[in-house]
């Protein structure tokens, strides 16, 4: 027994974005506990030059959602950046979880050989669906995710690893 | 064909703490620039309670041997925390991705299903191996990497997304 692909992209990233609607959670409950606009924290950076938090969130949700449709050769649903809330953008991960739990496994079979496209700017970026997972689509789900963390934790939320790896459970 | 666990941890592991090595490049290339003691941004943390950049880039390196070690059911080497320059740390990454190289893959060959066991704290968690791979380490090793980045990236090094992903190749 190996690995099947559906583990290696289904699964890994709907456990993380589960983890990801938690650690929103708590972002608005720290804002709500401080009495302040929970929009600052949707807006907050970590750089100017760097993306806000509801853009991490947003990138977080369509690449891990692209990833499997690519390569289940599916069409990815499309979903509009229009989230302004905390609620929005917990309906928008679950939106994203049930895409993610919509495609059968028996889609990705094959898959890991499966050519690739990745329209990035100018140019289209091309791979086999193991080198996309692995060095495009695992990295960037997680940098987002990550960044996301960060950009609360550096503002006050309190948050730790645990939030991250088990949304909050009991490992 | 599926996946091997080889695949999912040796190699996703080696090319992230391969950009992770690039990005410690820029980083100490700011430094020189703006005329500052690179130390400052080893120092550098995004929370007052959350660890500066040194031991992000450390932890990262020993959750990606230790996973691959325990996968393999081999004995991790030790690594001292004593860095103290950019230079010993592109050299203890050098030294955990020789480790990584020198797992042979089929070491790993049945890990998918092999009891592993973490300490964490008073308790020691109990995963089989591929929900240790995708629950733990590979969520933890991004997890460090990426926040090395941020904090880089926070503190005005000039990085992007390329970086991360590509480690400053076309990719």
């Amino acid at each position: 027994m190996k690995v099947s692909m559906h583990a290696l992209s289904a699964d890994l990233f709907d456990n993380i974005l589960k983890n990801l609607d938690w650690i929103l959670g708590k972002g608005e409950a720290h804002a709500a506990q401080k009495k302040f606009d929970p929009a600052v924290l949707l807006a907050a950076r970590l750089a100017p030059d760097m993306l806000p938090f509801t853009r991490q969130v947003q990138i977080a949700c369509d690449i891990a959602k692209n990833a499997l449709a690519r390569l289940a050769g599916q069409e990815p649903p499309r979903f509009e950046d229009n989230e302004t809330t905390f609620e929005q953008l917990h309906a928008r991960i679950a939106r994203t979880r049930d895409f993610l739990s919509s495609v059968p496994a028996a889609a990705l079979e094959g898959s890991e050989t499966r050519a690739i496209k990745v329209p990035a700017g100018e140019r289209t970026l091309e791979f086999k669906g193991l080198e996309f997972l692995e060095r495009w689509a695992i990295p960037n789900v997680f940098f987002h995710v990550t960044t996301a963390y960060n950009i609360l934790r550096h503002n006050g939320v309190e948050l730790g690893k645990r939030d991250f790896i088990g949304g909050g459970r009991e490992l």
